[in-house]
């Protein structure tokens, strides 16, 4: 047996405000005047008073993206491609502010700017040869684990697939939970149960080990505090942050499951965003996760969540087809899941069941 | 309000068996075949076959260290000054092998060897300018949190204190739950004590934030399972493990209390270790951590742990003076245990009667 060398996230702040330490965090990190740093920020924060506490020096840049779609590898090339044709240097660091979407962008341009070729080549498993610019992530919604995991999960021309590697993680987090403060219910909901479905699934699965349960079973506490308690409003914020990264770092030695592949199939063909896109799915997996659904369903209740319907009811063969295709595709998740015996316990047919009623 | 710009370990492998992964891990490090890797290991391990599975090569060393003492400054200073004299140049590595003591020394020694004069005169808070070479933590029991501390605990000729920095931490942890197979029963309940008693101060401080109490909460359940329930013995190693690991992460936005704060001056007094310390402090603050002391007795009565008396019972005046002093020198501690007006609570008459009871 063979473990992997977890790279963790060398440095993490957290706390109500420290967004304001930022400046001085990245200060020691400036190459030079000439060497900007590069801003990525969720374009909702586009004229709120965020936007002022960035701390700009000298040529440094703000970078407005919308985070409506999931992130592209096209959209990372373009952007890599914008940044050289700006600056002389290579930027002193790549700073993502935003939910996923905003992470894991900022991730991947920090590494495809000293890799060559397009983000599509390094979707994979340790394709990436070399270090990443210096990256940092702050979060702005609480859920998708993509500030600590080592991974940057991209749309490309062929596969919804990450680009994991050892260099893919930030070199610096920070952890504010007051700047998730502005968050809209729904999108609240639809984040947090990332996390939660991603517990689920991972203590459910065949390739835990201690390291990775011991986190994944405090994320879950937490959620189960934030979905299910009624605590203030500030305590449901740090808790909140707090699920995202014990679930991220959880996953170091555990695989998601059923509601990840299956909603990779989604995202993939219908463009349903990862969050939604596991709730729907997650919704009909009772005969596979039934505490984690009884329990999903009561947050959903408590919060009067409704999830849309119909979204898969006028699919042709085809479609589904290359859903179900491209959700078999993700094979670890479904060994995690079910065993090596996963083809014979989720045949072509039951899946396309699944898929139906979504 | 400041928060503190966390240093986490950056890797770490955790899995039974891992340990045979250490020179494919070491590889990547070496400098050249001149620049040695240096192995301290706890000498309970000469002639035990660990040794053989040391990756040794070109002129790597292997150095037993016993740790029956507490780690002194000058112990580390004579340690530099050896490998300065038997290698023309700063080795590739150190390597900490064995508990809080050989972890400390390693952590302490990859310092001094790129910072001049005495460990002591490093005592205290970010004191260090240079970064440490490269180190690597490998514990053979579980509790201390040495692993993945910011801190270096030493005795020094005049104060019992941690080199606190940014640059103490490893750079490598390797967690392999078999090389703790061999503890001895005692010393496995003293040192997981140090994890269980650490929370309790932690988690009832006034410096506590949700970061640290999140993993502080999540040290503690794994206490509790171990010393509680009865779980296979491998899963208690794992889950050990891993109290200890959350409980030296929870310390990154929080503080030890009164336990802590009174061992050290048994320590310093009285050389007795950091673990059974802790105990034989912590069993007479009911008034303090009343639940706490309560479930600490209840695992103490469950694994038959006896624990000496009359520690103090023939100390002068003049030795209870000194105790008080170095306790009350841990201002910090006890701040978070107390609040702010902590020297109104605990007098110097209060404390002095807490330590006859030993």
């Amino acid at each position: 047996m063979r473990y992997r060398n977890f790279p963790m996230v060398p440095r993490v702040v957290f706390g109500n405000g420290s967004f304001l330490q930022l400046g001085e965090i990245l200060m020691p990190k400036r190459k030079n005047s000439e060497a900007p740093f590069i801003f990525f920020i969720d374009d909702v924060f586009d004229g709120q008073p965020l936007i002022t506490e960035v701390p700009l020096l000298f040529n440094d840049q703000i970078i407005f993206i919308s985070s409506e779609e999931e992130p592209k590898t096209e959209q990372v090339d373009a952007l890599v491609a914008k940044i050289k044709e700006s600056f002389p240097v290579l930027p002193s660091g790549i700073i993502g502010i935003g939910g996923g979407t905003l992470l894991d962008l900022a991730k991947a341009v920090a590494l495809m700017l000293t890799n060559d070729g397009s983000a599509a080549a390094y979707q994979g498993w340790d394709l990436v040869k070399k270090p990443a610019i210096y990256h940092v992530g702050i979060p702005t919604i609480s859920g998708t684990g993509a500030e600590v995991s080592r991974t940057t999960v991209l749309m490309g021309p062929e596969k919804k697939l990450g680009i994991n590697s050892d260099h893919t993680p930030f070199d610096q987090v920070l952890l504010d939970p007051k700047l998730t403060q502005g968050v809209p219910k729904e999108q609240w909901f639809f984040t947090g149960m990332d996390c939660y479905i991603h517990c689920i699934e991972s203590l459910n699965g065949t390739y835990l080990n201690a390291f990775s349960q011991s986190y994944g079973e405090k994320a879950l506490e937490l959620c189960h505090e934030v979905y299910l308690k009624d605590i203030s409003k500030e305590d449901s914020r740090d808790k909140l942050m707090m699920a995202s990264w014990h679930g991220g770092m959880s996953i170091a030695y555990s695989q998601v499951g059923i509601a990840h592949a299956m909603s990779y199939g989604l995202s993939y063909l219908l463009g349903v965003k990862h969050g939604i896109g596991n709730c729907l799915v997650f919704q009909y997996l009772e005969e596979f996760y039934p505490e984690g659904v009884k329990v999903f369903k009561q947050m959903q209740e408590k919060h009067q969540i409704k999830l849309p319907t119909g979204i898969c009811a006028h699919l042709s063969e085809e479609q589904f087809d290359i859903m179900i295709n491209v959700s078999f595709g993700l094979v670890p998740l479904w060994e995690n899941a079910l065993g090596d015996n996963w083809k014979e316990i989720m045949t072509y047919d039951r899946l396309l069941q699944l898929f139906k009623k979504i």
